[in-house]
């Protein structure tokens, strides 16, 4: 079936039902960035097979709303659908939701999943349609009925993340949350996203691609605490070891009767952008609701001092693994036949010979010359570039490891540039050095930070069109809140303990890409009459590439955070290298 | 009556009247920061002169909030009051309202005058205090029943500000509020702000220093505008030239009726934070209610082409007067006997001498030495210093005129200066040169901005306790939104046109206090695949003290900054100064 068929299919069901347009966003019934295939519905019906996107189909024009990590990506995907794109965030773009409005008459009917829309979404669309009395219809899992080889729901078993890796048992964090309840006045607490249950009982499973997440819901009670899932995952010794600490497990769609059954002086505290509206319809109208950002989730973001020792042992090992590769990349370039796609293989490869490495926590990103003006490019072998003695490979990629995840952009020098494209460089690595080695007040968030970093670019006139830095789980999923540094107002305070990626760039369509991205810890500095100072520590460790450097353009201050880092990466890098290996590194981070 | 009796009068009236909290704020009935003195009841009860504050009076304990601008100033005023200090936004200091709800028994009693509190004021009140049933009671104005000598309402007469200053006609000005209504659906647009009604009737008052509004509330129905004012404070002719463009005048108490007037099918605009909570208790329950900022603020804001000519012009005079101050201080402080309060006489009377001068814009603070770490401190006779020939003299002024309103600080070097108060003036105009050169992309807001100008003072543990940077009104109020450059979440946009101040500073008590203070212009710069990039010109004109800088502080970027901006301000003002004069200002703009 074409995307054109698939869209036909379905206006022929909404017809039928009397829907008008109908909505299909990227997300499961836990609000989950990255799904598992069975709930990429969004993809299968447009086409667009970025990772964040909502489709909506009318009975007269269809849309897909997607961010600026896609434009390029969608636009190209989209060519000849029949879906145009909105380009979320730039000037004069509706949300899906004033389209919506503006384009529907009076007394229309919009439907879609409800368990794949969030309670804050439904309350956003129900006060914006009240005005032209649009009634919203959320029955119906229309595509279920048309995507006739849908991938089935994953059924792998969980397993325990030791708490030698974790650092908290799962009664700790359990108590933690309990005192958070007895705050806020809460009975029940009801938490639906992935990775904060994982993190939560410590467990770990292989339902998400890249995202060592179960899909589950969990409970916790004044006195008890849940986990609802499917029993046929959870092996009898994991039960008993869940029992031990007080968790009991239940079957996934019982759920509903525990939610059901909430009495009256029940107070139940739920994240209304990551619970979804089924759960939510299902909610006592006399027991209290309390809405709040779920706690777990900036509780998780704070790294504990066992999972910081164990994140920078495996930072070591990734930048081993990264500097293996480009070791080779850069010896046979030329020589050998290497594409896009075999070079994403080898850095996967190298990476799974590493200590603890379980799998890769995003698809790579290798995309060379103007490839790599796609932000979140995907190499398929009928697109893949076969690399030259020339030009940028930019390469962003990850590991899962027991020990921590791993996420880091190199964009490495294959041969002669532009001047452009070196001073293009530059300037991205300005910008990365800008928030490496700004210090700042303890109470600034992401929102503060973000312009710190995008000075130098747009000095002349530049800008990258996604945030700056996003937060990274451990040994869960590479994008993690809360917190973030983008030019979005975000009012938490980046606190000692949290990871945030460090990732400017340049894209410029049809030329090249270029991004450098570190994680950096937020550590704290000095305390003085003015309050307590912040500032990051980078731990990725492998080298910026010298070849793209203008020299000339940095500041000495610049040039000496290089040479530090430089220093440092060689240090840590060098006792697990062969010889060739140590003397290119020793080359690669020499000092400027 | 010393502060205790008053309290103690107060806390009888409380008895009486089964009140067990009286909060009294800062504001009078139009929310106006900067109020006539009938309405500054919270200085007159606490003691406390400062600008912004508020007072509780509880049966057990007493505390006053205000924010870094005043907490040295505050901490000497509420010295042996039996007032505690809470310094607003530091760590662990709770909002009034927490330490109420805290405090308080359930079914406590809250008590205010209804018209000083805001709708959203007391709306969160209601949320907090709900939990522990605490009452709130909006019908006393205790304080005027003890206030003896409580100074009378002013009624002084209304003026007209004439459109060659004011660029833009009255109706014109009614117009786009009328069209915003049509978008908004609203029939009705109730106006309470003093600034934005004088902005937008073209009209100015003396009700309160240093601000030329009048005191009035504003109703814009779809075909009649109203002007509720004391029918004594307009002439016939101005009544009849508001009455030419379809603005009614009224007495200002009918506004009364007018709101309980309002039918079932109105739909009544108003800004919750701006209206206080006696006209929101008057409105009709079935009548629609649309609650945002006042979008006359955002006009207000922005400048139009007619008012930044003038604006420039009106500088110039200002600088001219800064300048011939400057001139004055350097040459006879050591000779002649100047104090703080003399010096503030002086700048006040050569200001005066310029064309369109009206009234400063605001009290001048002149602080010599450690005086200058209270930034809003006001020199009275009993405190005041002598000025020698050390140290350094903080002068913030400004003034109101027929074409402009200014406000400028500049820190002024009297003789030697210790290492550290030349690194710190140094350092301050690093912040402040960071925030005048950046060069940003539209749609950056101020919160964007704030961390940009703190970075060279955080870079040494230093920090300032309040904004980086507010707007200014035209011949209007000299704080004015609703935009501003500070670390608070703010999604106002910095457009074209905008006027924002610069003044970074570091305020070290018991030792200095440093503030640079230009104000900026928003303005396009250029326009390139990423989108408009934006950028600030200073309108300011006045040169920077070049006895304090520590050259080698500088970079090269900087210093050419200075020099340029030194350039500028010696063309602009040399043909308006007498020779003495020009030589003087020619070696204080010399090259650095």
């Amino acid at each position: 079936m074409t995307v054109k068929e698939r869209v036909e299919s379905l206006r022929k069901l909404m017809k039928d039902r009397n829907i008008d347009a109908y909505i299909i966003p990227s997300f499961d019934a836990h609000q989950s960035e990255y799904v598992a295939d069975h709930w990429k519905a969004r993809a299968w019906i447009s086409g667009f097979t970025g990772s964040a996107g909502t489709a909506v189909i009318t009975n007269k024009e269809n849309g897909l709303w997607t961010d600026g990590r896609y434009f390029i990506q969608a636009a190209k995907q989209l060519k000849g659908s029949g879906i145009n794109l909105f380009k979320m965030g730039q000037p004069n773009v509706p949300t899906f939701i004033d389209w919506l409005y503006d384009i529907l008459d009076e007394n229309a009917v919009v439907g879609f999943d409800g368990r794949v829309f969030s309670v804050s979404d439904i309350k956003k669309m129900e006060k914006k349609f009240s005005k032209k009395n649009i009634k919203i219809n959320v029955k119906y899992d229309l595509i279920n009925l048309i995507w006739k080889d849908r991938p089935a729901i994953p059924m792998d078993k969980i397993f325990i993340h030791d708490v030698k890796y974790a650092g908290k048992s799962r009664s700790e964090k359990i108590n933690e949350v309990r005192k958070h309840m007895k705050e806020k006045g809460a009975t029940t607490y009801l938490l639906t996203s992935l990775d904060d249950i994982a993190w939560l009982y410590n467990i770990r499973g292989n339902d998400v691609n890249n995202n060592p997440v179960v899909t589950a819901y969990a409970l916790i009670k004044e006195n008890e605490s849940y986990l609802f899932i499917s029993k046929e995952k959870v092996s009898k010794d994991i039960e008993e070891e869940l029992c031990k600490e007080g968790v009991k497990v239940r079957e996934y769609n019982e759920i509903q009767k525990y939610i059901e059954d909430l009495k009256d002086d029940d107070s139940v505290l739920y994240d209304p952008v990551k619970t979804n509206s089924w759960l939510y319809s299902l909610m006592p109208n006399n027991c209290e609701k309390i809405e709040e950002d779920n706690i777990t989730t900036l509780m998780k973001a704070v790294k504990n001092d066992v999972e910081i020792g164990n994140l920078k042992k495996c930072h070591v090992r990734d930048g081993v693994a990264m500097v293996k590769f480009l070791y080779w990349l850069k010896n046979n370039v030329g020589k050998e036949k290497i594409t896009e796609i075999t070079a994403s293989d080898k850095i996967e490869n190298l990476r799974s010979q590493q200590q603890n490495f379980k799998e890769i926590s995003f698809d790579t990103i290798a995309g060379y010359k103007d490839h790599a003006a796609m932000m979140h490019y995907k190499a398929t072998p009928d697109i893949t570039y076969e690399l030259e003695n020339e030009g940028m490979l930019l390469v962003d990629s990850g590991g899962q490891y027991l020990d921590g995840t791993t996420d880091i952009t190199r964009t490495i020098v294959l041969g002669k540039l532009t001047d452009e494209e070196k001073f293009d460089y530059t300037l991205v690595l300005k910008s990365h050095i800008a928030l490496a080695t700004v210090k700042f007040l303890y109470g600034c968030t992401g929102t503060h930070l973000d312009a710190i970093a995008r000075q130098p670019v747009w000095k002349y006139g530049l800008d990258y069109k996604c945030g700056t830095g996003h937060g990274v789980g451990f040994f869960l999923n590479v994008h993690e809140g809360p917190h973030r540094i983008s030019p979005a107002l975000n009012s938490v305070k980046m606190e000692d303990g949290m990871i945030i990626t460090n990732e400017p760039g340049i894209y410029k369509e049809g030329k090249h890409g270029i991004r450098t991205e570190n994680e950096l810890l937020v550590v704290k500095d000095e305390k003085t009459d003015c309050g307590q100072f912040m500032r990051f520590e980078s731990v990725t460790y492998c080298p910026y590439d010298l070849e793209g450097i203008k020299v000339e353009m940095l500041t000495e201050d610049e040039k000496e955070y290089v040479n530090n880092y430089h220093k440092m990466v060689y240090k840590k890098l060098s006792p697990y290298l062969n010889k060739e290996e140590q003397n290119w590194l020793a080359n690669a981070t020499k000092e400027i």
